[in-house]
């Protein structure tokens, strides 16, 4: 599929933006934001969006005020207007999370005054892949197996999240767009260097629609990990009364739902033996009637109610 | 941990094989098998199990014969009764696909013989991660996510599951128990040789901890499907009335239990196309009101229902 029609798709059949909304296009210099940029720009009209190109300098390379000239030469090329905003990035922690804070904030920030509702950045299919197999190694679970969200918020979008990499590069060199070797993406490159160059490649070795297939994956774990939680949360209100969290009520729920529940209810930071006494407890199995929570307080269950309490007196007292 | 310790929290902490329960153990001589009875023979008395080890021969290799002498001996020498069932395998179509049938029919057959209510079987912890990732790879989406169930219908059960193969070999090491080369298990590796061998030491050598998250991972992922199947259960069954399924009593579910629902009245193979219009029709948009299904059947949506009619005349006629 021509990447027009593919982000033409991806914007109407996921929603990521609607009729008539300003949009603020991250761009770089770099392939991705390159072709996001051009695409968008030829889907305007019909799709009635208002862009306005961004180029974000963190003044971490010498390089990268000339890069962004060629993106607002670029945007000057097909009548986009573009503005420019420099962040200064705190040199100390993990520079690459800092330039990444700071290059949102800088859009949001644009997309603020310029009236802007969205702002569109450049994730490709293959970051999406990228993420999910970082995210799986890592163990993160059904929640970061929903990898790269396209539309954060409503607000951040990716429309290219269904396009591939080299989906991008064909069109760049189909319309002799030059650009620059991805700049915002480095950092990032050598992160996730070995999951790019040779993890990935190995599974779609194995199976040729392996990206595509993670990115799938992706966004049906989302789509599960949202639906539970929006779940969770209703269960959660329900059960709640005066007296705790009713375990009668949360056992109307299927268990993952009651579990995070009470993640909900008790804090995120709850580990696998936290979970496996909750559970238990969903399960009518009280062989523990009191646990530890991170953060010094504890839940106990009695009388089918579950009872966070802080660990100080006055806790203590007011729950007594 | 011990592979004694971890597989009795297994069975208690998975409820896997409640105590006083008859459990046939699937042995072919290999080192699962070989480690999995040894282990349920010590765990036998303080688990009130009744164990019965199972050889089957499938007919397909000479050495079959001699490798389950082997586990004749061991069982004979840790007192397990061992009995002997020999099933033939038809040599069209896949011979491993047929041959895993014909075994745990013979397991099953045997169980019911003898009065055993569960079968135990040798997967690990390893074998799960390879599954996962196979699954991944083939694009079998949170389903097929899940892989090896620990506990199938409630009566296949694998309490190897959440150990590591490395932990299963280091057990026959330690107490010396000879096994063969996992004959049962040859196909699979053969045609999992890349999973295996390749693939899955690439995502070890990125997290060494990837196995473990892949496994975790499995049994989030089919805590998350078995939860949203019955939630779409209860769902479709409140949006069935006489005049078809009522899509303002689906939207009362999130969107995922509403699709499953309308997956579990139209069939399980509707494809992408399917899918993305009955989720507009979720979502209120009806674009398209009609759709054809696989199998010469229709869905269309009328008056806030969704109505399926098979492609023939009396059908047409009925739904008139």
């Amino acid at each position: 599929m021509l990447l027009l029609a593919r982000v033409r798709r991806t914007i109407l059949d996921r929603g990521l933006i609607p009729r008539g909304a300003g949009v603020v296009v991250g761009t770089s210099g770099g392939p991705d934001s390159t072709a996001l940029l051009d695409v968008l720009g030829r889907l305007a009209a019909e799709l009635d969006l208002r862009l306005v190109a961004v180029g974000v300098d963190h003044g971490l390379r010498d390089a990268a005020a000339t890069e962004l000239d060629l993106a607002a030469a670029h945007a000057a090329r097909i009548r986009v207007p573009f503005e420019r905003a420099s962040v200064s990035v705190a040199p100390h922690g993990s520079v690459q999370a800092e330039a990444r804070a700071a290059r949102y904030a800088a859009l949001r920030a644009v997309a603020e005054s310029v009236g802007a509702s969205h702002v569109a950045v450049g994730h490709t299919l293959d970051d999406q892949a990228e993420t999910v197999v970082a995210r799986i190694l890592r163990g993160s679970g059904l929640r970061g197996l929903g990898g790269i969200d396209p539309a954060r918020d409503d607000a951040v979008v990716r429309p290219l999240i269904d396009a591939t990499r080299a989906e991008v590069l064909a069109y760049l060199a189909e319309r002799s767009l030059p650009f620059v070797e991805d700049p915002s993406n480095r950092d990032a490159r050598f992160e996730r260097s070995r999951v790019r160059h040779e993890i990935l490649p190995a599974l779609v070795a194995e199976d040729a629609q392996a990206a595509t297939h993670l990115a799938w994956l992706a966004d049906e774990a989302r789509a599960a990990h949202q639906a539970l939680e929006a779940l969770a949360t209703v269960a959660l209100a329900d059960a709640m009364d005066g007296h705790g969290i009713s375990v009668a009520v949360l056992r109307r729920s299927p268990e993952v739902v009651g579990l995070r529940a009470l993640r909900r209810a008790l804090g995120p930071d709850l580990g696998r033996a936290h979970l496996s006494v909750l559970s238990a407890w969903l399960q009518g199995q009280v062989d523990t009637a009191e646990v530890r929570l991170p953060g010094g307080r504890t839940a106990r269950i009695a009388s089918d109610r579950i009872i966070v309490t802080p660990l100080t007196r006055s806790g203590r007292d007011e729950e007594a």
